[in-house]
């Protein structure tokens, strides 16, 4: 079978012989891969004239919706993804964090995109900037998607996760992706690939696949397009120096190498519960994907006096652990996932053994279940000890990605430390401890080297996603080692493919451009009373201003009386004098925004449905007794929910007193219906 | 004079001749600059082991009160720094922009700091992520500043300015600096410096002044430090393709040429003001430091049909531009910073007008007051006009670093934004036009090559700080040719200077972490009320819970009354069985608010002062007659704000009903005094 890629609209098989790919535990041949013949200039314009335009065409909340579309027919076609997935050495539960997990982080996506990005194009980044003194020239950040391609370059061990993580960030943004699959597990990919193309969930253009090198096609990039690798910091290296990256600025983001750690507090001793769940997440890590995770424990940081009881408890859970063929359903490990990467990993064990000692797992006599020893991949899981971490090397920059794990024993917090950014930057570390002094000390001493940090106590550990999941809420990436990138961290993920301008000019210019109305633009009497017009009625500038009331005695005594509020600057006004900001009786701040609403209201029946929260409530200057208030309201921002009938819309709101002065501002948020007569619903 | 560098603590006079550095008008040598024999190892070790732990000691509101500091002591010295400026061949213009330019942004990074970052060491970046079920494992990011330093290498055309855009933030971040100027103009850098040493105003080890080469510095970069580079393309590139840059991931931003376009909107004909500003605008880009500025108008993009009265207008206007020695009062541009400068801006414009004819200024015949033809470095203004702007190449790459503009006449508005786009990665652009539908289209048709746009109509001109102005408050870069960086942005730029963290754990120990309460972490009755305690006292988590109060059909009813809110889901059973969310009659949400204080509050005189805010209030369930309602104030946030006496402090609010489920959270905010008697404030 010659593995296809799939470029400008079609599946294209290179040409020539190819890399052939083989099944992890018995070497058998699943199909020969090749890009050659591509042309990868035309694959980015396909890119940038079809793909391109077609999603920036969309909405966020459209694109979030072709995420969750994807996620739930990926999600149909499962079975036969971990079928497939067997193949690359992966037990079920390997296979359920790369296949679930994958599916998972298109719906987390989905729903951000939803909830936290606005139904429009543009993103409106940040709060309006006062840059001049009277405001009729102001200035506001947002973001728009880069009009290039997503470049994804991915790593074998994670073939549909390592895929959709990137995928649906850049997607999100509203950029087409190349995805470029490493080649020896490219075959789960393509086949997960597959499905989506055929779905005809995403316009031509969005996605393409390259099933081999990516031949000249770094020639080809320039500033509006986004290269995301992950895999080895030698290939980020060579990649990240690349002439064009280099002149073009092409923004490069990099997950490579990580040598993590995780620290055992030193209140955890034998027969604490952190303890045991210390041992338990290192053996999880050491096993899980056959230990080829790149956020994986590589160096077990524990306290020097009980370092024999640790690896005396590590010792006999590994020898639980059965290694072979994973399709068998007892069996806890798999194979690496190619004859090559045992190779590697087992001439980086003879590194590590220059300056640690194996304490557990023999890769020359160990136990291999339901296949053979020559075909298949496998090591059994090491662990090593060094017993001097501080002069050692190897120990801290040699990242053997398998099995594998290195403890280090340590005298003092501050060598823990130290050990664990002995790493020169790392993607994941994890603190044990149920000491929350420790805990602090720990996590501020080694945030600056870390992109994550997870803190595991009794606590919270039955909920823990554990040390090394990255989870799309969170940033994925880490400083130096570990490639200086950030990937997902939510929406922070989505920025990497959009370009942040800085607008500045008349607020109604500005109002115009971001979809929101901005202070300042104009303030439009509609005619009617915009608590009458339905969701697609209302126009951003839209103004309704009340009559004013005056504010009495008697309406602090009976807004006291009614709610309990009897604080003693409403009710005494010998001691209100006394307070530095009020300087006398003041009305309850909770009487303006409600006798605000009593202004503002159209009490019937309308399109109106509910006042469903307030933001940004700020009490400028007090009100007191004969003051008059009287209330503006602005349509400053509608979210259209499409398929519920109605949408949010937020209005900008501002009471000021008989002198024309603010006393409260505030956005009160409503839910207005799509239709005029909204007992339909 | 020898111009000293100032490392690890001390003056050093650099061994060897050095450089000459010369008065731009007169030639005469002013200094020689050579940083030979400065141990550059040990310049990165004194900033990150003196400096970077005496800021990281330091809260952001501490920080910002060191630059503050700095920007007052500095404005005392502005006579000398003035008058050295007029030797770079500044106007006292010029020299404005570039020294109470450089002052104002220590004071918007001081006041921005103090108002938008917390008055703690960690900044807690976004909200909580929700990642468990039931909440016992949750997650946070936060930013820790970087423990290397930062590198800052700066042009020649603002000395003062270039030095204090990047230090406020990274400073404010709590990094250590290390400032390489341009040698041409470090004489003036070097005094500004000098006196901020003399000052005593930053710890030691804050700052370092390196004048001449950085030798071998890059070779000790690590993962904690940070370039960031302002001037050609060409050294940029060198310097990002750096081994130990590559290898350690060490921070790089770059801002560098940009070929900026001004646009006329089709609308804007002679006889607009539109007309009027835009010429006025593209004389002041093109003068102003004698064209000497990154951000500069490089190409005025104006509809075809009127391109002969633009360049009319303009030639009318650059012949009243006096050309000469800066010191005189009517002189409006002075020369360019060196005669070095002056051979290179020749040449380009040699090569632009292979494809543009000179309309105004000739380099071979142009008028200079007092001063020397020969020992200055002057040019007139130069404008150009290209016919044929889609077939040309070098227009739109050339950038020529001096007084020197390209018209380009265009059909139609897709045309005006290919030619704009054409610059492949711009810092600014303008826009322009009195027709906001034409602004829109030009604006999101530059923003993503674009880190600026400016957009300018007779509504904002007044106000307007201009086409070529960074800000600290605006992002400064662009993507590609600008080099791909971002600078300043408000805290965007502080954040270039951090390490951003997830962080995953217990709420407990999250909250302990970031300083602030996380829902889900203790909630500790500290037996008094809380409002009875004054601002020190207060511990987060500290939780008052009140007793319950049933809510009356009679309370809906003298709520309405008191307010004049009659909305008919309050007042009308009927109806309100309608409205989708309601199902029936319901209390007023400010009712629910309202009686939360009542609830709440503690009527006494004492150390609460003022609420004066909520934020993010969402009501989650309906409230009927016959609930029974409690709230929940849990001490979320303290902001002290030291010279006051008092400070902010955020409770986490939540109302519950009678079955203990929410029906509405927000964020009280109340002022605290520091005294348990505030009368003495």
């Amino acid at each position: 079978m010659k593995l296809e890629s799939y470029v400008y609209g079609k599946w294209v098989a290179g040409a020539g012989a190819g890399v052939g790919l083989r099944d992890a535990t018995s070497g058998a041949l699943i199909a020969d891969s090749s890009s050659a013949g591509i042309d990868f200039a035309s694959v980015l314009s396909f890119a940038r004239e079809r793909g391109g335009p077609a999603l920036r065409d969309m909405t966020f909340h459209q694109r979030a919706g072709l995420l969750k579309a994807l996620g739930k027919m990926l999600g149909e076609h499962k079975p036969e993804f971990y079928a497939l997935s067997t193949a690359t050495g992966a037990t079920k539960a390997d296979s359920w964090v790369d296949i679930d997990g994958g599916f998972g982080t298109l719906f987390v996506y989905a729903s951000k995109g939803t909830r936290e990005l606005p139904n429009q194009r543009v993103f409106v980044d940040g709060g309006t900037e006062v840059i001049s003194k009277t405001g009729t020239f102001t200035a506001q950040h947002i973001c728009v998607p880069l009009e290039g391609a997503a470049v994804h370059i991915n790593a074998f061990n994670f073939p549909v996760w390592g895929m959709l993580e990137k995928l649906a960030p850049a997607l999100l943004a509203g950029m087409p992706v190349v995805v470029k699959p490493a080649t020896s597990t490219s075959y789960l990919t393509q086949l997960v690939f597959r499905r989506m193309i055929e779905s005809k969930i995403l316009p031509e253009g969005s996605l393409q696949l390259v099933c081999g090198s990516l031949g000249d096609l770094f020639e080809h990039l320039t500033c509006q397009d986004v290269v995301s690798f992950t895999g080895s910091a030698g290939t980020a290296q060579a990649l990240r120096r690349h002439p064009v990256v280099i002149s073009n600025s092409v923004r490069f983001v990099a997950e490579t190498d990580s040598i993590n750690s995780s620290l055992l507090g030193s209140d955890a001793g034998p027969g604490t519960p952190e303890f045991d769940l210390f041992v338990r997440e290192v053996v999880r890590e050491m096993t899980t994907k056959t230990g080829q995770k790149c956020t994986a424990i590589r160096k077990a940081i524990v306290p020097a006096g009980i370092s024999a009881d640790f690896i005396a408890a590590m010792k006999e859970r590994l020898q639980r652990i059965v290694v072979g063929n994973p399709a068998l359903e007892h069996v806890g490990m798999g194979p690496l996932a190619s004859l090559g990467q045992r190779t590697e990993i087992l001439e980086r064990v003879r590194l590590l053994r220059n300056e640690a000692e194996l304490v557990a797992g023999d890769p020359d006599q160990f136990t291999i279940e339901g296949a053979s020893r020559d075909l298949g991949a496998f090591v059994p899981p090491m662990l090593l000890l060094c017993k001097r971490p501080g002069s050692a090397r190897a120990v801290h920059t040699t990242e053997a990605f398998g099995p594998v794990c290195t403890v280090m024993p340590y005298e003092s917090l501050e060598d823990a430390i130290a050990f664990a950014r002995r790493g020169e930057g790392s993607l994941a570390g994890s603190i044990f401890t149920a000491d929350d002094d420790i805990a602090c000390r720990l996590a501020l001493g080694l945030a600056p080297m870390h992109g994550r940090l997870v803190l595991i106590n009794r606590d919270c550990a039955k909920e823990s996603t554990g040390h090394g999941s990255p989870l799309p809420h969170l940033v994925h990436g880490g400083p130096g080692r570990a490639g200086g990138g950030e990937e997902m961290g939510g929406i922070r993920g989505v920025m990497h493919y959009m370009q942040r301008t800085a607008l500045q000019g008349s607020p109604q210019t500005l109002s115009r451009i971001t979809g929101r109305w901005i202070k300042g633009a104009a303030q439009v009497n509609p005619g009617v009373h915009p608590f009458r017009k339905p969701f697609h009625e209302l126009n951003l500038g839209d103004t309704f201003l009340s009559g004013s009331r005056e504010v009495t005695l008697e309406d602090i005594e009976r807004f006291a009386a009614l709610t309990g509020d009897t604080f003693y600057a409403h009710m005494d006004e010998e001691l209100a004098a006394r307070n530095p900001f009020f300087g006398g009786r003041v009305a309850h701040g909770y009487f303006l925004i409600s006798a605000a609403a009593g202004l503002f209201v159209d009490p019937d029946y309308g399109p109106v449905l509910a006042n469903y929260g307030i933001d940004a409530l700020r009490f400028i200057k007090p009100v007191k007794a004969r003051d008059r208030i009287q209330v503006r309201l602005t349509c400053k921002q509608k979210t259209l929910r499409a398929d519920k009938g109605y949408g949010e819309v937020a209005w900008d709101t501002e009471i000021t007193n008989q002198m024309g002065e603010p006393v409260a501002t505030y956005d009160v948020l409503t839910m207005v219906s799509e239709d005029a007569n909204p007992g339909n619903i």
